[in-house]
């Protein structure tokens, strides 16, 4: 591979030349996988010759060259991750919806910072069957390569779109904020249609976010630790929401 | 600060070093401040002026001769964390508890490798008021400077307990395992009394762990993700033991 091959790639770790190319990488085995097998617009596979051959079904219909074939010193090379040694892939991004739909149980990510968190929250969304997560403008790309590979190929199925504040004002259900002073989630009825915010990771749910929260819950607590992390109070509210609307 | 002390507390962040002193290390203000509040052994604090101004009252009864002042960058060179700039302490390991008590919902961890996951869990335990994780003797070391800074501080709190599969054979009460194959949390009693194995991130529970499982439970999934992470997953199952057992 070229060097100027391995710099585009490693450059596509920057939000501002993902915006302006409209692309973004996955990496590692499994993600590429995924993402093969989906419809998603695949532009460049840079892959070992062990991958090609072992999904040699998946790369049949991309054209030649779309592929190139590389060494595992070349891989990490190009990589952005540290775990990769495999695979990795140029994707176009899908085009961005300006009015996403707002329906069943949503999740609202008020200026999460961490892209592994934001994975790890498009991941959970994903197990328990949600649809969209929205997020202030101010939260980390989902484009990330943290995110993407945090996520587990969930990117592929859960829509991420960035909002504006009006947005939120305008959202047409019930607004929940996850926040400690709110009532015990195992004492309340969650709505079937409703918008959780989850605040940031540091400093919670932000003042204005806040003034357009209906109904603060919380996460029961039984001990002394003194919070929870984004992800696994995420995963928590969505299963009870999940034990009360199975559908 | 000599490049001795350095070294010595670098040297810290290998297991068999941390055994052979019965010392760990703990970083950052937040995790050191909740260490000065406990009454754990703290052998050295090494921390900023500003910290040593800021947390006087808290310094106050420690001997100068433990107390060692360093600049932000020499802080940076000593620490095995990224993050911090503060503060580390080394800390002396509390006795082993030959014979554990096994009483109320407690956690059995079968091979966990990462070393974050094991902290968030013990974070986790902590949040649900869970008194003691118990785990297989290849799970990663507590005292790995990932685990404690995951934790939290929570670490102070919960005992962890490495155990031979043994002790597992003569466990008093039920053994619930996480398994995609078990029962739906959600339509299932779980009993006041349990130990709950959580597998190994990559290849779950293991086999000889399996056979002495009593109740497979899972996580209902209404969605694609092919997995949660160990984390998540504990604190899913804690969250819904909770809402049965309320004490």
């Amino acid at each position: 591979m070229s060097k100027g091959q391995i710099k585009w790639i490693r450059s596509l770790k920057d939000k501002k030349t993902r915006e302006e190319s409209q692309t973004f990488v996955v990496e590692t085995e499994k993600s590429v996988v995924e993402l093969l097998q989906s419809n998603w617009t695949v532009q460049k596979i840079i892959c070992t010759e062990v991958f090609a051959q072992k999904h040699a079904q998946l790369l049949k219909k991309y054209p030649a060259e779309r592929l190139l074939m590389l060494s595992e010193s070349e891989i990490v090379q190009a990589s952005q991750l540290e775990n990769n040694k495999s695979a990795l892939a140029v994707v176009q991004m899908p085009p961005k919806n300006a009015q996403p739909q707002a329906e069943g149980f949503c999740l609202y990510l008020d200026h999460i910072q961490d892209p592994g968190n934001l994975g790890t929250i498009v991941r959970i969304a994903d197990w328990y069957g949600l649809q969209r997560v929205f997020c202030s403008l101010n939260t980390v790309d989902i484009y990330n390569p943290k995110s993407i590979s945090a996520s587990m190929g969930s990117f592929l199925r859960v829509s991420v779109h960035y909002v504006e504040l009006d947005w939120l004002k305008n959202y047409p259900h019930v607004i929940l904020g996850a926040d400690m002073t709110g009532k015990n989630l195992h004492e309340i009825a969650l709505p079937a249609q409703a918008l959780l915010v989850i605040g940031n990771e540091g400093h919670g749910i932000s003042y204005e976010v806040k003034a357009l929260v209906h109904q603060f819950i919380s996460i029961p607590r039984f001990g002394e630790a003194e919070s929870l992390n984004a992800g696994v109070a995420t995963a928590i509210i969505c299963d009870n929401w999940r034990r009360a609307h199975k559908q």
